[in-house]
């Protein structure tokens, strides 16, 4: 049945029970905003909007991974702050013609997930867009340790470290886009990303100056951290950590390795600065956490420096200056 | 010049200057996440989110407006929380062609609005769409009163009170789709609300019991507080307060009076309950708060007595079933 006709009043009437409310929510969907205890000290907040045919297309995923989905980046920039998720808001544009269906299981992937990382719904809005799906995500969380983690901690000396492997993600969309159905993993991290909550709440804790994901690809994102803390950076091209079946599809279709790992985006992955001697510590502690490698892959150098691109042979070349464009112009 | 060309980090480098963050934002525009400061209390959050020609239509308002409108049916909703407005999160799905000098002036009419009210801009997103401006608001807001004010506090017997005059936001959306340039007080209503922040912050002390913005229209409003608080209503037809523009306008141009006040969306006013007792006062207190009117349109009655509109001959009609449809199906 379409939206349009079992109308939004008897679809918001569905969501309490799906999106139950907890603590810190004393008053969550169905009245004219949400009411967050008191005590809550939820202070720490991130939105994000996805758009259809620019972030996704609907033939790529299920409705639920994209109500995952759509929560997962939220995760992602709660935990670049070394913060808890605890409340999140959502909010739909449904274009004409949008199966009730489809609706149900987008909220089902959200809700599913939300009750996975503790994370209460709040609230949210409906509403017609004029074309194409748009979901607009709100999270607050709080902050795990005594400050939330910033891009401009970094100083002169820090390692830098990232979670995982960063390119899979830009792999799997090129993979979609080619229809390639092979290499499930690199799909999965395109398509159900996996926030890095558990190292980002210990960030602190393990000493990080600096913190962000990767979302805009390795090297844009390492330049937000640069920049915010007049640093540059010196990162060592042979120490990129490199996934296996990464390799393998890059190999198979012809694709720039170290182009997908540098400049592909939506890897929901942690960038951080450490300073040298809590390196190895943060390592074994973040790496345990996550249950994925974290890697040293190069060091901040004072603001002159630039970001460079070192070569195992000596060579040093400009970090790439964009990020990964998806359907960016 | 247009923002494919400009450069998204370039526009959002602007927005600091912009988007003075104050108090209770820690860490604004430019990271992962805005952080508030940990004693803020902001425990009230709302969202909404407006599509291009589906809430509104560029040749209707300057950018300025459309920033200041986006901004203000969200103060609307905190107000009709017994709320008072701190922190906002703005998202702009633009689409391709956007000219930066309109965003500009967009941010500038939200900014402008967002100073005035003591709301401090705390982040955001920016993002492409695939057609048409889609601006989504997150509102956060601490509580005035001991209490939020939910639409589920009525009781029979309460006084129904509203705020100004409803139907004027109808009316302009009716001159802007006729190509009407007159009646400048319509337009203002429709491009321009004005959140009833003032009385929204005192409504606990009045008395108020229950409370919501007139934003689906006067029938449907007050049917969502029935609906929450179990209970009926009786309003008087020709208590219902009329503009004196609204009357020209409805006669000049043939359309039902009772039609636009009782159905018509977007005013933004707020719609109260009060023990009868407590009700003079709180006419005259929040009327004076406002610098507009606070009529007494009827009664809170039992469950089992429907929401009935009452006329001066003493006949009675079901309240009209749904809101003013805008351009919803």
């Amino acid at each position: 049945m379409l939206i349009e006709e079992y109308g939004e009043e008897a679809f918001l009437a569905e969501l309490p029970d799906m999106f139950l409310a907890a603590n810190p929510v004393n008053v969550g969907v169905g009245d004219d905003a949400a009411v967050l205890a008191a005590s809550s000290e939820v202070t720490v907040w991130s939105t994000d909007m996805l758009v259809e045919d620019v972030h996704f297309r609907r033939q790529w995923q299920s409705p639920a991974e994209l109500g995952y989905k759509s929560l997962a980046v939220n995760l992602s920039d709660i935990a670049a702050m070394g913060a808890v998720p605890r409340v999140a808001l959502l909010s739909l544009g449904l274009p004409k013609g949008t199966e009730v269906g489809f609706l149900r299981e987008l909220c089902h992937g959200f809700a599913s997930l939300a009750r996975d990382t503790g994370v209460a719904i709040a609230g949210g809005d409906t509403t017609r867009s004029a074309s194409g799906l748009v979901i607009s995500v709100t999270l607050g969380g709080g902050l795990a340790g005594e400050r939330a983690i910033l891009r401009r901690g970094a100083s002169a000396g820090d390692r830098v470290l990232v979670t995982g492997f960063p390119g899979r993600s830009a792999a799997g969309l090129k993979l979609a886009e080619a229809g390639d159905t092979g290499f499930p993993s690199l799909r999965e991290a395109f398509i159900a990303p996996r926030a890095r909550l558990n190292a980002g709440k210990a960030a602190a804790a393990a000493g990080i100056t600096a913190m962000t994901d990767v979302s805009d690809g390795l090297a844009s994102d390492l330049r937000h951290i640069c920049a915010a803390s007049g640093t540059g950076a010196r990162i060592d091209a042979a120490a990129l950590p490199v996934d296996s079946k990464l390799r393998e599809a890059a190999a198979g279709h012809g694709w720039g390795l170290e182009e997908l790992m540098l400049r592909g985006g939506e890897d929901y992955e942690l960038l951080m600065t450490v300073p040298a001697e809590r390196a190895p510590e943060a390592i074994k502690s973040l790496a345990a956490l996550e249950g994925v490698p974290v890697t040293d892959i190069g060091v901040i150098s004072g603001a002159g420096d630039g970001i460079i691109l070192t070569g195992a042979d000596g060579s040093e070349r400009a970090m790439p200056a964009r990020g990964f464009d998806h359907f960016q112009p």
